[in-house]
Protein backbone atom coordinates (compact mmCIF):
# COMPACT_ATOMS: atom_id res chain seq x y z
CA UNK A 1 0.00 0.00 0.00
CA UNK A 2 3.08 2.37 1.06
CA UNK A 3 4.54 1.66 -2.32
CA UNK A 4 1.85 2.56 -4.20
CA UNK A 5 1.29 5.07 -2.35
CA UNK A 6 4.47 6.88 -3.12
CA UNK A 7 4.48 6.50 -7.14
CA UNK A 8 1.25 8.77 -6.36
CA UNK A 9 2.03 12.58 -6.85
CA UNK A 10 1.61 14.49 -4.06
CA UNK A 11 -0.52 17.04 -5.32
CA UNK A 12 -3.18 14.31 -5.76
CA UNK A 13 -6.02 13.50 -3.61
CA UNK A 14 -6.06 9.99 -2.10
CA UNK A 15 -8.97 8.34 -0.78
CA UNK A 16 -8.28 4.90 1.13
CA UNK A 17 -11.51 3.05 0.43
CA UNK A 18 -10.98 1.19 3.30
CA UNK A 19 -14.84 0.71 4.13
CA UNK A 20 -13.84 1.02 8.04
CA UNK A 21 -15.53 1.53 11.21
CA UNK A 22 -15.18 0.13 14.37
CA UNK A 23 -15.15 0.97 18.51
CA UNK A 24 -13.80 4.08 19.19
CA UNK A 25 -10.63 2.55 20.84
CA UNK A 26 -9.91 0.74 17.27
CA UNK A 27 -10.95 3.53 14.81
CA UNK A 28 -8.52 5.49 16.21
CA UNK A 29 -5.52 3.20 15.88
CA UNK A 30 -7.00 2.96 12.20
CA UNK A 31 -7.27 6.82 11.53
CA UNK A 32 -3.40 6.94 12.66
CA UNK A 33 -2.43 4.09 9.86
CA UNK A 34 -4.36 5.63 7.17
CA UNK A 35 -3.82 8.98 8.24
CA UNK A 36 -0.35 9.55 9.57
CA UNK A 37 1.60 6.42 8.81
CA UNK A 38 0.25 6.61 4.82
CA UNK A 39 -0.73 10.05 4.99
CA UNK A 40 -4.20 9.50 2.91
CA UNK A 41 -6.14 12.39 2.60
CA UNK A 42 -9.41 10.40 3.28
CA UNK A 43 -11.11 7.30 4.07
CA UNK A 44 -13.99 6.17 3.24
CA UNK A 45 -15.99 4.75 6.26
CA UNK A 46 -19.46 2.31 7.20
CA UNK A 47 -22.15 4.26 9.52
CA UNK A 48 -23.69 0.66 10.91
CA UNK A 49 -21.37 1.63 14.22
CA UNK A 50 -22.72 4.89 14.80
CA UNK A 51 -20.77 8.23 15.95
CA UNK A 52 -17.65 7.11 18.39
CA UNK A 53 -17.01 4.51 15.38
CA UNK A 54 -16.41 7.42 12.75
CA UNK A 55 -15.20 10.65 15.50
CA UNK A 56 -11.81 9.14 15.88
CA UNK A 57 -11.16 9.78 12.19
CA UNK A 58 -12.27 13.65 12.35
CA UNK A 59 -9.40 14.68 14.34
CA UNK A 60 -7.02 14.95 11.99
CA UNK A 61 -6.38 18.11 10.53
CA UNK A 62 -6.90 18.41 6.92
CA UNK A 63 -8.29 15.17 6.56
CA UNK A 64 -11.37 13.82 5.15
CA UNK A 65 -14.17 11.14 6.45
CA UNK A 66 -16.21 9.99 3.15
CA UNK A 67 -19.30 7.76 4.88
CA UNK A 68 -21.11 5.61 2.72
CA UNK A 69 -24.92 6.51 2.13
CA UNK A 70 -26.33 4.28 -1.13
CA UNK A 71 -23.78 2.42 -2.11
CA UNK A 72 -23.27 0.87 -5.56
CA UNK A 73 -23.93 -2.29 -4.91
CA UNK A 74 -27.37 -4.43 -5.29
CA UNK A 75 -27.23 -5.55 -1.88
CA UNK A 76 -27.25 -1.56 -0.79
CA UNK A 77 -31.30 -2.60 -1.56
CA UNK A 78 -31.37 -4.82 1.70
CA UNK A 79 -30.87 -2.20 4.56
CA UNK A 80 -30.25 1.15 3.03
CA UNK A 81 -33.60 1.37 2.03
CA UNK A 82 -35.05 0.33 5.27
CA UNK A 83 -37.85 2.41 5.89
CA UNK A 84 -37.70 4.09 9.36
CA UNK A 85 -41.07 4.82 11.11
CA UNK A 86 -40.72 8.72 10.74
CA UNK A 87 -41.22 7.63 7.20
CA UNK A 88 -37.31 8.19 6.27
CA UNK A 89 -35.50 5.58 4.49
CA UNK A 90 -32.03 4.37 6.35
CA UNK A 91 -29.52 6.25 4.39
CA UNK A 92 -31.69 9.67 4.98
CA UNK A 93 -31.11 9.18 8.45
CA UNK A 94 -27.45 8.54 8.28
CA UNK A 95 -27.23 11.84 5.97
CA UNK A 96 -29.07 13.59 8.82
CA UNK A 97 -27.37 12.17 12.10
CA UNK A 98 -24.14 12.66 10.65
CA UNK A 99 -24.54 16.19 9.72
CA UNK A 100 -24.58 17.06 13.79
CA UNK A 101 -20.89 15.14 13.42
CA UNK A 102 -18.73 17.02 10.96
CA UNK A 103 -19.31 20.10 9.05
CA UNK A 104 -19.01 19.92 4.89
CA UNK A 105 -15.75 20.60 5.75
CA UNK A 106 -14.41 17.67 6.48
CA UNK A 107 -17.03 14.54 5.63
CA UNK A 108 -18.50 13.83 2.72
CA UNK A 109 -21.02 10.89 1.27
CA UNK A 110 -20.44 8.10 -0.79
CA UNK A 111 -23.66 7.83 -3.17
CA UNK A 112 -23.05 4.83 -6.27
CA UNK A 113 -23.67 6.02 -9.58
CA UNK A 114 -25.65 3.45 -9.78
CA UNK A 115 -28.76 5.69 -7.90
CA UNK A 116 -29.03 8.69 -10.25
CA UNK A 117 -32.31 8.88 -8.93
CA UNK A 118 -31.59 8.73 -5.36
CA UNK A 119 -28.44 11.50 -6.03
CA UNK A 120 -31.04 14.22 -6.44
CA UNK A 121 -32.38 13.36 -3.01
CA UNK A 122 -28.97 13.15 -1.34
CA UNK A 123 -28.38 16.35 -2.88
CA UNK A 124 -31.23 18.05 -1.51
CA UNK A 125 -30.56 17.02 2.13
CA UNK A 126 -26.83 17.65 2.07
CA UNK A 127 -26.35 20.96 -0.43
CA UNK A 128 -22.94 21.63 0.58
CA UNK A 129 -21.67 18.07 0.72
CA UNK A 130 -19.11 16.63 -1.98
CA UNK A 131 -20.47 13.17 -2.65
CA UNK A 132 -17.86 10.82 -3.79
CA UNK A 133 -19.75 8.85 -6.64
CA UNK A 134 -18.31 4.98 -7.60
CA UNK A 135 -19.58 2.48 -9.69
CA UNK A 136 -18.99 4.28 -13.45
CA UNK A 137 -17.30 2.09 -15.39
CA UNK A 138 -17.36 -1.24 -14.58
CA UNK A 139 -20.24 -1.45 -12.61
CA UNK A 140 -22.34 0.48 -15.36
CA UNK A 141 -23.39 4.01 -13.48
CA UNK A 142 -24.59 6.60 -15.80
CA UNK A 143 -22.23 9.34 -15.38
CA UNK A 144 -24.57 12.20 -17.16
CA UNK A 145 -27.44 10.90 -15.39
CA UNK A 146 -25.72 11.28 -11.88
CA UNK A 147 -23.90 14.60 -12.77
CA UNK A 148 -27.25 16.48 -13.58
CA UNK A 149 -28.70 14.94 -10.44
CA UNK A 150 -25.79 16.12 -8.02
CA UNK A 151 -23.65 18.93 -9.36
CA UNK A 152 -23.85 22.11 -7.31
CA UNK A 153 -22.41 25.28 -7.60
CA UNK A 154 -18.20 23.97 -6.65
CA UNK A 155 -18.81 21.04 -8.44
CA UNK A 156 -19.63 18.88 -5.42
CA UNK A 157 -18.68 15.35 -7.40
CA UNK A 158 -16.02 13.29 -7.09
CA UNK A 159 -16.77 10.69 -9.38
CA UNK A 160 -14.64 7.61 -9.05
CA UNK A 161 -14.09 4.62 -11.80
CA UNK A 162 -11.79 1.83 -10.93
CA UNK A 163 -11.63 -1.53 -12.64
CA UNK A 164 -12.67 -0.11 -16.11
CA UNK A 165 -9.40 1.82 -15.53
CA UNK A 166 -7.09 -0.53 -13.79
CA UNK A 167 -8.21 -3.39 -15.53
CA UNK A 168 -8.13 -1.95 -18.88
CA UNK A 169 -5.84 -4.24 -20.38
CA UNK A 170 -3.62 -7.20 -19.21
CA UNK A 171 -1.03 -6.29 -21.51
CA UNK A 172 2.25 -4.46 -22.57
CA UNK A 173 -0.51 -1.82 -23.67
CA UNK A 174 -1.65 -1.05 -20.21
CA UNK A 175 -0.19 2.07 -19.44
CA UNK A 176 -2.05 3.26 -22.72
CA UNK A 177 -5.36 1.70 -22.34
CA UNK A 178 -5.55 2.95 -18.99
CA UNK A 179 -4.88 6.48 -19.96
CA UNK A 180 -7.54 6.11 -22.82
CA UNK A 181 -10.35 5.10 -20.05
CA UNK A 182 -9.21 7.82 -17.62
CA UNK A 183 -9.49 10.19 -20.31
CA UNK A 184 -12.55 9.53 -21.76
CA UNK A 185 -14.09 9.36 -18.13
CA UNK A 186 -12.43 12.97 -17.78
CA UNK A 187 -13.73 14.48 -20.78
CA UNK A 188 -16.88 12.86 -20.26
CA UNK A 189 -16.83 15.03 -16.97
CA UNK A 190 -15.68 18.12 -18.29
CA UNK A 191 -18.15 18.41 -21.02
CA UNK A 192 -21.05 17.80 -18.30
CA UNK A 193 -19.26 20.89 -16.63
CA UNK A 194 -18.90 23.33 -18.79
CA UNK A 195 -22.34 22.47 -20.03
CA UNK A 196 -23.91 23.16 -16.59
CA UNK A 197 -21.91 25.68 -15.02
CA UNK A 198 -22.64 28.06 -18.24
CA UNK B 1 -0.74 -10.26 11.00
CA UNK B 2 0.53 -13.56 9.73
CA UNK B 3 3.61 -13.63 11.64
CA UNK B 4 0.83 -12.81 14.98
CA UNK B 5 -0.69 -16.10 13.77
CA UNK B 6 1.68 -18.65 13.71
CA UNK B 7 2.27 -17.72 17.25
CA UNK B 8 -1.44 -19.40 18.14
CA UNK B 9 -1.87 -23.03 18.36
CA UNK B 10 -3.65 -24.32 15.35
CA UNK B 11 -6.76 -25.87 17.42
CA UNK B 12 -7.33 -22.63 18.50
CA UNK B 13 -10.42 -20.76 16.71
CA UNK B 14 -9.08 -18.00 14.81
CA UNK B 15 -11.08 -14.51 14.30
CA UNK B 16 -10.19 -11.61 12.40
CA UNK B 17 -12.30 -8.78 14.24
CA UNK B 18 -11.96 -6.85 10.98
CA UNK B 19 -15.42 -5.58 10.52
CA UNK B 20 -15.31 -5.70 6.68
CA UNK B 21 -18.08 -5.34 3.72
CA UNK B 22 -17.47 -4.20 0.55
CA UNK B 23 -18.55 -4.47 -3.19
CA UNK B 24 -18.97 -8.21 -3.96
CA UNK B 25 -15.92 -7.98 -5.76
CA UNK B 26 -13.78 -6.82 -2.96
CA UNK B 27 -15.26 -8.62 -0.43
CA UNK B 28 -14.52 -11.31 -2.45
CA UNK B 29 -10.55 -10.50 -2.41
CA UNK B 30 -10.68 -10.08 1.52
CA UNK B 31 -11.93 -13.10 1.99
CA UNK B 32 -9.20 -15.06 -0.14
CA UNK B 33 -7.00 -12.86 1.71
CA UNK B 34 -7.86 -13.80 5.31
CA UNK B 35 -9.46 -17.49 4.89
CA UNK B 36 -6.69 -18.61 2.43
CA UNK B 37 -3.74 -16.34 2.94
CA UNK B 38 -3.80 -15.69 6.81
CA UNK B 39 -5.96 -18.74 7.69
CA UNK B 40 -8.41 -17.14 9.76
CA UNK B 41 -11.65 -19.30 10.74
CA UNK B 42 -13.60 -16.55 10.80
CA UNK B 43 -14.08 -12.62 10.19
CA UNK B 44 -16.21 -10.13 11.15
CA UNK B 45 -18.43 -8.50 8.56
CA UNK B 46 -20.70 -4.84 8.82
CA UNK B 47 -24.00 -5.60 7.03
CA UNK B 48 -24.71 -1.88 5.99
CA UNK B 49 -23.61 -3.02 2.30
CA UNK B 50 -26.09 -5.94 2.09
CA UNK B 51 -26.62 -9.53 0.88
CA UNK B 52 -23.72 -9.67 -2.21
CA UNK B 53 -21.27 -7.54 0.63
CA UNK B 54 -21.71 -10.45 3.02
CA UNK B 55 -21.99 -13.88 0.59
CA UNK B 56 -18.33 -13.69 -1.05
CA UNK B 57 -17.13 -14.72 2.91
CA UNK B 58 -19.27 -17.73 3.03
CA UNK B 59 -17.76 -19.27 -0.14
CA UNK B 60 -15.56 -20.97 1.93
CA UNK B 61 -15.64 -24.56 3.19
CA UNK B 62 -15.17 -24.78 7.12
CA UNK B 63 -15.31 -20.70 7.81
CA UNK B 64 -17.50 -18.84 9.37
CA UNK B 65 -18.95 -15.21 9.21
CA UNK B 66 -19.87 -13.11 11.87
CA UNK B 67 -22.03 -10.53 11.17
CA UNK B 68 -22.70 -7.27 13.27
CA UNK B 69 -26.27 -7.17 14.86
CA UNK B 70 -25.52 -4.81 17.94
CA UNK B 71 -22.53 -3.60 18.63
CA UNK B 72 -21.06 -2.61 22.47
CA UNK B 73 -20.09 1.00 21.86
CA UNK B 74 -22.47 4.10 22.65
CA UNK B 75 -23.09 4.73 19.03
CA UNK B 76 -24.40 1.45 18.13
CA UNK B 77 -27.79 3.36 19.58
CA UNK B 78 -27.85 5.81 16.45
CA UNK B 79 -29.07 3.65 13.49
CA UNK B 80 -29.19 -0.02 15.07
CA UNK B 81 -31.96 0.91 17.25
CA UNK B 82 -33.79 2.56 14.56
CA UNK B 83 -37.14 0.96 14.21
CA UNK B 84 -38.89 0.46 11.38
CA UNK B 85 -41.85 0.63 9.59
CA UNK B 86 -42.46 -2.72 10.70
CA UNK B 87 -41.98 -1.88 14.21
CA UNK B 88 -38.88 -3.59 14.23
CA UNK B 89 -35.85 -2.25 15.01
CA UNK B 90 -32.83 -2.26 12.67
CA UNK B 91 -30.69 -4.83 14.10
CA UNK B 92 -33.59 -7.16 14.25
CA UNK B 93 -33.72 -6.85 10.75
CA UNK B 94 -30.35 -7.72 9.68
CA UNK B 95 -30.97 -10.94 11.70
CA UNK B 96 -34.07 -11.51 10.02
CA UNK B 97 -32.60 -11.25 6.22
CA UNK B 98 -29.08 -12.46 6.86
CA UNK B 99 -31.05 -15.83 7.79
CA UNK B 100 -31.73 -16.36 4.33
CA UNK B 101 -28.11 -15.45 3.54
CA UNK B 102 -26.47 -18.70 5.40
CA UNK B 103 -27.01 -21.42 7.80
CA UNK B 104 -26.42 -20.98 11.79
CA UNK B 105 -23.20 -23.69 10.46
CA UNK B 106 -21.61 -20.69 8.46
CA UNK B 107 -22.81 -17.55 10.59
CA UNK B 108 -22.43 -16.53 14.01
CA UNK B 109 -24.00 -12.76 14.98
CA UNK B 110 -22.41 -10.12 17.29
CA UNK B 111 -24.09 -8.52 20.19
CA UNK B 112 -21.97 -6.83 22.51
CA UNK B 113 -22.07 -7.49 26.16
CA UNK B 114 -23.15 -4.07 26.94
CA UNK B 115 -26.41 -4.78 25.48
CA UNK B 116 -27.42 -7.71 27.96
CA UNK B 117 -31.04 -6.28 27.82
CA UNK B 118 -30.79 -7.09 24.03
CA UNK B 119 -29.56 -10.97 24.06
CA UNK B 120 -32.61 -11.76 25.43
CA UNK B 121 -34.06 -10.66 22.23
CA UNK B 122 -31.61 -11.65 19.89
CA UNK B 123 -31.50 -15.10 21.27
CA UNK B 124 -35.46 -15.56 20.88
CA UNK B 125 -34.72 -14.33 17.03
CA UNK B 126 -31.82 -16.59 16.12
CA UNK B 127 -31.79 -19.55 18.50
CA UNK B 128 -29.31 -21.71 17.34
CA UNK B 129 -27.07 -19.24 15.99
CA UNK B 130 -23.31 -18.59 18.00
CA UNK B 131 -23.91 -15.23 19.87
CA UNK B 132 -19.78 -13.86 19.65
CA UNK B 133 -19.67 -11.33 22.53
CA UNK B 134 -16.97 -8.68 23.30
CA UNK B 135 -17.50 -5.72 25.58
CA UNK B 136 -16.56 -8.44 28.70
CA UNK B 137 -13.48 -6.80 30.65
CA UNK B 138 -12.25 -2.96 29.33
CA UNK B 139 -15.91 -2.15 28.37
CA UNK B 140 -17.42 -3.40 31.05
CA UNK B 141 -20.26 -5.62 29.93
CA UNK B 142 -21.82 -8.21 32.15
CA UNK B 143 -21.28 -11.74 32.08
CA UNK B 144 -23.27 -12.98 34.46
CA UNK B 145 -26.49 -11.01 32.44
CA UNK B 146 -25.33 -11.90 29.19
CA UNK B 147 -24.55 -15.99 29.43
CA UNK B 148 -27.83 -15.76 32.01
CA UNK B 149 -29.50 -13.98 28.05
CA UNK B 150 -27.88 -15.90 25.73
CA UNK B 151 -26.83 -19.71 26.72
CA UNK B 152 -28.34 -22.25 24.64
CA UNK B 153 -28.36 -25.94 24.82
CA UNK B 154 -24.97 -25.60 22.45
CA UNK B 155 -23.68 -23.24 24.64
CA UNK B 156 -24.02 -20.82 21.86
CA UNK B 157 -21.88 -18.07 23.14
CA UNK B 158 -18.19 -17.25 22.61
CA UNK B 159 -17.22 -14.35 24.82
CA UNK B 160 -14.28 -11.86 24.01
CA UNK B 161 -11.80 -10.22 26.01
CA UNK B 162 -9.34 -7.72 24.50
CA UNK B 163 -7.88 -5.26 26.01
CA UNK B 164 -8.59 -6.22 30.06
CA UNK B 165 -6.28 -9.09 28.88
CA UNK B 166 -3.94 -7.96 26.52
CA UNK B 167 -2.96 -4.76 28.02
CA UNK B 168 -3.26 -6.33 31.54
CA UNK B 169 0.62 -5.19 32.13
CA UNK B 170 3.30 -2.98 30.27
CA UNK B 171 6.08 -4.85 32.62
CA UNK B 172 7.67 -7.63 32.70
CA UNK B 173 5.21 -9.75 34.64
CA UNK B 174 2.55 -9.24 31.28
CA UNK B 175 2.71 -13.26 30.68
CA UNK B 176 1.43 -14.27 34.31
CA UNK B 177 -0.70 -11.18 34.40
CA UNK B 178 -2.45 -11.39 31.07
CA UNK B 179 -2.57 -15.50 31.83
CA UNK B 180 -4.18 -14.23 35.68
CA UNK B 181 -7.09 -12.24 33.48
CA UNK B 182 -7.81 -14.57 31.25
CA UNK B 183 -8.28 -17.42 33.70
CA UNK B 184 -10.34 -15.33 35.53
CA UNK B 185 -12.87 -15.04 32.73
CA UNK B 186 -12.41 -18.52 32.19
CA UNK B 187 -13.51 -19.40 35.19
CA UNK B 188 -16.34 -17.22 35.63
CA UNK B 189 -17.75 -18.71 32.47
CA UNK B 190 -17.17 -22.19 33.77
CA UNK B 191 -18.95 -21.60 36.49
CA UNK B 192 -22.10 -19.96 35.10
CA UNK B 193 -22.26 -23.13 32.72
CA UNK B 194 -21.89 -25.66 35.28
CA UNK B 195 -24.60 -24.01 36.84
CA UNK B 196 -26.85 -23.46 34.09
CA UNK B 197 -26.43 -26.67 31.94
CA UNK B 198 -27.25 -29.08 35.05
Amino acid sequence: MKKTLDYIPKECFTIADAKRGDIGNTSSLYAKAFFNNMDFDAITVAPYMGEDSVTPFLEFRDKWVILLIHTSNKGAEDFQLLESRDGRFLYEEVIHTSQHWATPDQMMYVVGATKADKVRNIRSLAPDHFLLVPGVGAQGGDLDAVSRAGLNAQCGLIVNASRSIIYASSKEDFAMAAKKEALAVQQSMETLLNEMVK
